[in-house]
């Protein structure tokens, strides 16, 4: 029985010279969101409720922003994509989001929608959001690519990308989170039930973190391939976080919407676990156990990546994660709010597990996509993962009491 | 927008004559566990844990019996099954299940198993249980047939059965229970990885409960439904559970044991869907929204199957799956330990949904078989539900510190 420690570490120069730099890459630094600042909205949720009765707490659904992005990440989420039918032009478009917004309104603060079916399942919503995203293809069929945000498109390729268009793509999002299981699989089902009129499912991917109330950190969790993930995102509540997540201006559709770009990561468990402990921390820049960057002591130091060893290398490989995903400035930062998912290995035991990745942006073009090239080109991490899906949605604005979600784009 | 109220309700009459009582069934009267009294162990956990640190709470895994079973049910499980490799004859077994019982030691207690390459992933047992189960083909591999109980053996078919391969049998079965999915995961993992020498993955079935500390009943839970599932079963600690669970003499590789019998059980939700609230209710034999009885006022009342209404008709009509749920002593009992799973609908929006219905009874002759036969012949909820999985599994007994799970058969 080995693993546990390093028996014959593959040596950081080996790792730095010996291929695998070949392939391009997928994951960005950042890290899990503390706590919800909603705008204008009521008080929010901050770090972890716990209590016999965490399941009736509600996130509030109405603002001038959408919930589920600045929301402390829900213990369990859904990302569901439906690709639009022939006829659903602009009039259907609206009809469909009028319903859907009707439903995640109820849904969202304990009472059953319109048309619920299994009412009861409606009255523990865990901290539910619902969160919708537009696709290229949905701007198209409403004849309103006038007002889609340029880089809403499907992503250039990047050499690592081994995309199935089964996990690709989308018309329409609906993003569900909350922190208990049911309430996530039945809101789904609602919300898949009222869409099928309109749209088919293209594909739904579900993920979860670490359940509700299990860690006392409430800021970062492990991820499936047992790093601290999560560390450098922007902290809601702050400039940097307004900077990087909201379009400030401009005209009504734009102002207060952002941008989700959901990539499907397969980890590469196999090979991941071959490698030793510090081979891992030499690839990522950071502590497995403590998540502290190889130059500090704790998780929340930064990143000194100047600092140099004895020989004359800098301590955290310009290689490395962390070291290609910094960004010049807050404005260039991402949200990463994502989930691990863990399939159903195969016959042999090969592991299908990865992460949902999901990052929010104001802009793809200025935030996400330096940082993914960066990282394509020379992340030693690319090795052990794979990016097998990716779409991009705008977040429209959000709405009023009265409202619905999409009115200030298909209004 | 309708199916809130019962637009057109169904007749009880036409539903009891119209057809719906042509095919068998499964699902099981019952319900949820409420806290864990493990015979021989430290103090159990009881009811919901909150705080902060859940995650760190651990169960005992050492005693006569195994944990995962009195063990008040944790949000999250993995069944896994595996298919014995031909060459693993009883020798190999010896070695696999004391490596799995090392594994299982450790992990339970928040410890990183010996060959854990993701060792941080284990600091966060929150309540694991891993529990073993054996199946006919691992005595069969053992050369031990005479040790295996005679009722362990695949079920005999039923008319409403439409088994999958890829959800039936197995050899060996592991149970992993966790508060937390990510713990789960990560201990699938293990097992899988530990066990591949021996064995190929033959089917995992992942479900959910309500999320920890969502709920503030602990003992009874929806499921996915709308039902409150799990009011009839045996409550850990009385005479009626141990009847019901342990087997209470015999050779050591059966007394302290018990048996395990896993179905999947898929929900028909589009036709489920279309029923009333009250032919539901007629259908279960329950209310929805309190789980009172048809005769009754709160969900502990015990139902009256010789009350009759106005018309001379049962109010709990003979058909209702509790009335055929119904047993007549303790003995007869079954322990239901179901977990709901949520998987991928389908492009038109159709669910994938259902129950992981696992039970746990002394003897699945004497408990399981009386109770799915009568369901299988005349149990109203047939219609809405198809079994596609099933597979059956002793549990052998507990084990000692330095023993390993299996040893009173196989040592």
């Amino acid at each position: 029985m080995t693993g546990d420690s390093d028996p014959a570490p593959v040596s950081r120069r080996r790792l730095l010279t010996g291929g695998a730099i070949a392939v391009g890459g997928a994951l960005t630094g950042g890290g899990a969101v503390a706590a919800t600042v909603h705008d204008d909205r009521p008080a929010p949720t901050v770090g972890v409720l716990t209590g016999p009765q965490a399941g009736t707490v509600t996130e509030p659904f109405h603002g001038r922003r959408q919930a589920g992005i600045a929301t402390h990440p829900q213990a369990h989420a859904s990302f569901v994509a439906f690709t639009l039918r022939r006829e659903t032009d602009r009039a259907a478009l609206v009809r469909l989001m009028r319903l859907l917004t009707d439903d995640a309104a109820r849904l969202t603060q304990g009472q059953p929608a319109l048309a619920d079916t299994e009412r009861e399942l409606a009255f523990l919503p865990a901290r539910l959001t619902v969160t919708f995203g537009f696709g290229a293809g949905l701007y198209r069929a409403a004849g309103l690519d006038d007002r889609r945000p340029v880089s809403i498109a499907d992503l250039p390729p990047f050499t690592i990308d081994r995309l199935e268009p089964g996990w690709s793509g989308g018309d329409l999002l609906v993003q569900i989170c909350a922190d208990d299981p049911l309430t996530v699989a039945h809101t789904q089902r609602m919300i898949v039930k009222d869409t099928r009129p309109f749209g088919t499912v293209r594909w739904v991917q579900q993920g979860f973190r670490r359940g509700h109330g299990i860690q006392d950190r409430p800021q970062t969790q492990r991820n499936i391939l047992g790093q601290l993930d999560g560390t450098a995102n922007p902290k809601p509540g702050t400039t940097a976080f307004e900077q990087a997540v909201w379009v400030p201006d401009g005209p009504p559709w734009l102002r207060d919407s952002s941008t989700l770009v959901v990539r499907r990561i397969r980890a590469e468990l196999e090979t991941w676990d071959q490698l030793g402990r510090s081979d891992k921390e030499f690839a990522i820049g950071r502590r497995l156990e403590t998540g502290a960057p190889l130059t500090g002591e704790v998780e929340e130091d930064l990143p000194d990546f100047a600092a140099t060893d004895e020989l004359g290398f800098t301590v955290i490989p310009d290689f490395a994660h962390i070291s290609l995903a910094q960004v010049p400035d807050d404005r260039s930062k991402i949200l990463r709010r994502p989930y691990n998912y863990d399939g159903v290995p195969d016959a042999a035991g090969r592991a299908d597990s990865g992460l949902v990745f999901a990052s929010y942006q104001a802009d793809v073009e200025r935030q996400f996509l330096p940082i993914q090239r960066r990282l394509a080109e020379r992340d030693l991490f690319n090795e052990w993962i794979t990016p097998i899906g990716s779409a991009v949605f705008a977040i429209p604005p959000g709405c009023a009491p009265g409202g619905w979600i999409g009115e200030q784009v298909l209004g």
